[in-house]
This record gives structure tokens, C-alpha cells and sequence, in this order.
């Protein structure tokens, strides 16, 4: 028999798997060529040609015994320098190799980090909407999941909200910025808020919260936006980071997990971060953490997704939809124009249009558009939102 | 503040750690070209030249975007497959695809299988000696690990020790042959004897044991043994195994768990055990589980470690040790000829010997002698495990 740890995670991704499915079902009702997709969170954009001639480069003139060995758990220390002076520069911080913990993806760095900071019984505050997997992650370690609304219409935090949800358990509050599934990034004023409360309520419960920033589409912000880096508001504050984004490299696995010296026990820490990426994963995948290293400057075609972003928002704000702004990441957070989220995203399939329900994230009355999808794709389906609205606005 | 379960599964750690680090310590005071280092159980033969040539072939031909992408959490199908179709000849069984989950290495191969079997309070049965970071594996899930002795001197699998140790508490037993640190493949006897234990125990307290045997060594067998295929011997058995010894690719983190259809309820535990890769890594890196299935006939040079082998055993026997006879991996289970492993240990050090002392793996009064190093450093280092035996005999 499986573990009541697991029968509890995949119950709770249970109830959302489904709403994943739709676009199968619908390629077989319409054909895979007449379905408009919106619901996969997919890079669409191919990696940097660097990428490619990084692994050639490494694969021919590096001694394989050097490139395939294991690293120390935390990651190359070269690999953690180059990463380390990078982010030093781009966000004018004070941050060197012992700083950087090189990590299998983002699952397994909150992971990582989870498993060097939570009991069982702890809690972990999330802002709701979010990305249904903070939740698995949370049952793993036995702890639990707070979840908290954020403003409405502009789904900003809500330091508020998050004060009430405060006790003496609270461990973690988790925020992910820009947002899966809003789209939002999270402003300075709202970080400073809740920078506020969590200095207050430490104090008053003699507790220690740490702010844990889940940054996978940090690289991608549009029209000049620009992400807060978030221990400038907060000093113990953990920083997640992933590669799958930025290079396109979902399936390698490769990301980094920063904690800054301000983390409030930095040694503590740190010393059980290294653990934990020796335990969860022994290191990260050597030669990709090398091509991370070596291509960091460069992006995957962000621009591409940008056009996307002003094309949907654009589209469906003159239909008469309303939307979030998507200030970064590659999804649209729609208003659904009939209240209830299942009934609009199953009424979407007749017109060949998959979206994700928001209740999938916690956040009823929205679906989530997926924008990393081929441009024409785009400007096929905008024709086919606008007989959906419509036809709604008709009563049909 | 860490957690209390990563405070425990440092304590466990620490207890060990120092006793590898004895090479970098000796390396300052002899100099390191001067260190007979058996301590690190590392691949010393770089993988394959078919790596090389599958890792350039799929970098420069296949699309980016589909090399990179995510791939199911159990892994590629036609991977799967190629596996299954593999391992189906090799050990002439009935496999398939579905029998197959592509793991991130095989820690996290093995904790996967924990986070689907395990609960806060659950018993795993190991033989001792042992790979310490099981422990950190079971303590991860809040489980426990409940050591069993193996036969003196053999280092087999002791079934009625095991039989003594069984609770309604547990729920694996968990067996690594070839074993680390001994080199002893577990003999079609001991196994049989094993599984009438266990068939014995889930009848008579209505429990259902899972077998997990950790095979990381499967394919360096010497001498024409060969590593029994557990399945065969007790039905409820699920086979950890990693690529990082055969293919030499230890820093790449690829391997893959088999659940043989006989496992007590093969649904649910399949669909567990997808929930776990999903959770922990997302999956396994995309690259190299392509890799690993173009490259799966191939092998490292296991003939260098077979001559390091015959040459070690044979060196230290003539001297007049007493040595287990590693039949697979690539360490030597040596008696210790003063009874303290740690004093032995100590006292090698004058000798510019490394090897680590046996209580790291709860084996005490032997220590563990890495083979995997040059055969240059076999050779040069026999002459001083001469005159350390000889200075012992002597009472110096």
C-alpha cells in the first residue's frame, strides 16, 4: 500500500489533474491542427544557440571523467563564482559562491529548502492564486499549507491577509513573482508591507519567517518591468531560481537556490541546504550545470513571448474581456465573463479554445491563458474569444 | 532555525563525514602525489566514447526545443522502452514500458520509493554494513532504519536476523548488491531464504514487506558472477538501479527504478511512484535519459577494474590480510589486524594509506578499500600495506 503522505499528495493534485486534460480531449474532437491550447506551461522558444555549442564544446574537450563526475552537492564552485558575480551585477548585491547552491530544477530546490526548514505539523503561507505543486511539496515534508487571498482585481499581495494568517507556526511564507498563474509581479510597496508584518509579527510571537521567493520567470518581465530583488526588503529571505525559463531547458533540471548572508542563522543554513541537495539529488546534473554557467548572459527569445503578450492582452481587453495586466511570466489571468470558471473554460471548448480553469489554482471566477504558444496561434484563436464573448453577452 | 529532521540526518551524517576526509588531510602532509587514496568511491574510467558521441549527435541534430523539453514525470516512452526491452533479454523476464520510471539518479531514485512507501514511524530493515545515507533517506520521511547483522565473516544476507528484526512497523527491507562496502553479491540461497522470511512474517502478521534492492553496482560483477534478479525470488520487490557506475556518468543523475508487475498492488504503486518523480524532480534529466538508452549496450572499461580487483585481493592475501572476496563494485572489505578499524585507520595514515574505517558503515573491525583508483596506485601502495602489516606483526 502507498503511504498516507502520498495518498494525500496525489489526492490533492487529483482534483486538478483533470483540468490539464482538456486540450487531449478536445485534439480528438477537433483535430490537434484546429485546437487553440492555452493551457500548457511549456517554453515554446527554442534555447540559445549557445546552449547547443556549449554542449558540443564541452562534450568534445572536456576529459569525460572531469565532466561527468559529481560535483559537490551544492554545485562547481566555478559554476557558483560565475553565477554568483552575474547576480551581484544585475541586482547590486553583495553575493559570492556561498551564497549560490546549484539545485535540480526548482521542484527540487524548494524541495531542498523545505526539507532543511520544515516539521511536521509546520505551516507554509501561500497567497492565493498559485501553482497547485507548493502544496506536494509541503505534504512531503508533513507540513502544511496556509492559503491566503491577495487583492482583488489586482491580485498584489496583501500583507493583511498574511498578518492574520500568522502563528506561531508559520515557518514560511512562499510568494512566486512574477506570478503562475496572474502573471503579476509583486510591486515594491507590497513587498515592504509585507516585510512589515513579518518583522512585526517575528517580534511579537518570537518567531523567525522565512520569505521564500519563487523566481522561475524572473527573466521574463515585459514593457521595462523589472522584478524587486526581494532581500533588499527582507532580510531572511531565500531565493529560488530556474534555468527552464530563461535558457528553455525545462527537462534538464537546472536551477539555483540563493541564500543570502542576511538569512538570519546563514551557517545553520546553509550547512543543511548542502545536505539537503546531497540527500534529495547528490548534486545537480554536472554538464548542464556547466552550460548554465557558461550561457547565463545569454536568453532565450523573450522578445517572442513579449509580442505574444501584447497581441492576447491587447486582443481580448478590445473584445471586452477583462484581464491582469501580464507583467511578466507567459500567462494571461482572465475574468471570466460568466461567473463560474468551469462552466466558461468547458463553454471555450466549443470554440476550440482550452484554457485552465483558475480554480485550479485557488482562484475561482479567472482561467489561466497560456501565452507560450506560436503567434499564430494567437491570431487564429482571437476571432474565435471574440464569438465566445459574444455569444455569452447574447445569452447564447 | 533548521528543521528537527534535518538536525537528525546531520547528526547521522557527521558522525561519518569526518572519516572521508582523511585523503585531503593526508594530501597536505605527504603531498598528494605521495597518498595511496582507497577512501572515494568514485568511477576512475570515463564513460563510454559512445557518451560522447550520443551527447554531440543529439545536441547537433535534434530540435532544441524537443531535446529540452519536459519530458512525463516516470520519463520518454521510447527510453522506457528501450529499457525494458533491455533488461527483458539480460535477465530473460517479463518487462515493459510500464515497469519502468526514469529516476534522478539513484538517491533520488530511492527516495521517490520512500516518499510512496513510507510514513512518519515506519520501519526499514537494512543488513548491516551499509551505505549511510539510507538513513538520510528514511529520516527524510520521518522513517526509521533498523539495522540487522549480516553472517560473520561473509558479509551474507542473514535471514533469520532479518526474521528477529521484522514488526507490524515494516515496510521495506532494503538490500544493495553488489554491496557497498563489502563487494559481496548477495548468492541465490541467501535470497531464497530471505523471501521465505518474509512470505512467513507478511502472513503471520498480515503485513506486505516491499523488497527494494539497490543495484547501483548490477554491472560490475567479476570473475563471471552474476547479480540474481531479485523479482525471481519474492514477488513484492522493486530494483533501484543507476547508470552512474556502468556508463561512468555519476554527476549526471540518471538511473531508473523497476516495479516488476508482481508488486502487491502494481497500480497504485506505479501511480505513486510517478507522483514521487513528479514531486521531487519533475524528471529526470531530459538529455541523458536519451543518452542513457542510446548508450544502455555500451559499458566503462569494467576489465580495469576487474585487473585492479585481482591485483588488490591478490596483493593484500599474500601479505597475510584477511579480505572478503569482492565479487562486484569496486571496494575490498578488509579485515582490520588490530581490532579497532578506527586505530587502523589512524596508523595507515603514517603509511600514506587512506581507507576508511568500516564502523562509517557499521561494520566495525574492518575497513573499506576502494578499488576504483589507478592501478599504478594498487601496485605502489602494496609494498606499504606490506610494511604496515608487517610494523603490526611486530608490534610497532
Amino acid at each position: 500500500m502507498i503511504s498516507k503522505r502520498m495518498e494525500k499528495i496525489i489526492e490533492s493534485g487529483a482534483a486538478m489533474a483533470g483540468l490539464f486534460t482538456a486540450g487531449d480531449r478536445l485534439a480528438k474532437r477537433f483535430g490537434a491542427e484546429n485546437v487553440y491550447n492555452f493551457s500548457i506551461g511549456n517554453p515554446n522558444v527554442p534555447a540559445p544557440e549557445s546552449v547547443k555549442d556549449t554542449i558540443i564544446d564541452l562534450a568534445q574537450n572536456m576529459p569525460e571523467q572531469a565532466l561527468h563526475s559529481y560535483t559537490k552537492p551544492e554545485g562547481i564552485p566555478d559554476v557558483r563564482k560565475r553565477i554568483a558575480e552575474h547576480d551581484r551585477k544585475k541586482f547590486d548585491v553583495d553575493l559570492s559562491e556561498k551564497n549560490i547552491f546549484m539545485v535540480a530544477g526548482a521542484a527540487a530546490g524548494l524541495n531542498a529548502i523545505f526539507l532543511t526548514l520544515l516539521d511536521e505539523g509546520d505551516e507554509v503561507i501561500v497567497p492565493t492564486p498559485y501553482f497547485g505543486e507548493y502544496k506536494s511539496y509541503a505534504l512531503s515534508c508533513g507540513a502544511e499549507i496556509v492559503e491566503v487571498p491577495t487583492q482583488p482585481e489586482t491580485f498584489e499581495l496583501d500583507a493583511r491577509e498574511i498578518r492574520k494568517a500568522i502563528t506561531r507556526r508559520t515557518k514560511i511564507v512562499l510568494i512566486n513573482t512574477p506570478n503562475n498563474p496572474t502573471g503579476v509581479i509583486y510591486s515594491e510597496e507590497s513587498l515592504r508591507d509585507l516585510a512589515d508584518v513579518l518583522n512585526e509579527k517575528n517580534n511579537d510571537l518570537g518567531i523567525d519567517i522565512t520569505l521564500v521567493s519563487d523566481e522561475p520567470y524572473r527573466d521574463l518581465a515585459y514593457a521595462g518591468a523589472r522584478v524587486p530583488y526581494i532581500p533588499k526588503f527582507y532580510d531572511n529571505t531565500i531565493i529560488s531560481y530556474s534555468f527552464s525559463k530563461s535558457l528553455s531547458l525545462p527537462g534538464e533540471r537546472i536551477g539555483y537556490v540563493t541564500i543570502p548572508d542576511s538569512v538570519t542563522n546563514f551557517t545553520e543554513i546553509s550547512a543543511g541546504m548542502v545536505t539537503a541537495c546531497r540527500v534529495l539529488f547528490v548534486n545537480a546534473p554536472s554538464l548542464i550545470q556547466r552550460v548554465a554557467a557558461v550561457c547565463i548572459q545569454d536568453e532565450c527569445d523573450v522578445e517572442y513571448y513579449a509580442r505574444n503578450r501584447d497581441a492576447i492582452y491587447e486582443g481580448l481587453k478590445e473584445i471586452g474581456y477583462e484581464c491582469v495586466v501580464p507583467q511578466g511570466a507567459f500567462y494571461l489571468w482572465l475574468k471570466t465573463p460568466i461567473e463560474n470558471d468551469f462552466e466558461f473554460a468547458k463553454k471555450a471548448e466549443d470554440y476550440q479554445i482550452v484554457v485552465v480553469p483558475g480554480s485550479a489554482f485557488k482562484g475561482p471566477g479567472y482561467v489561466r491563458v497560456s501565452f507560450c504558444v506560436s503567434h499564430e496561434t494567437i491570431l487564429a484563436a482571437l476571432p474565435k474569444f471574440k464569438e465566445l464573448f459574444d455569444d455569452i453577452r447574447a445569452g447564447r
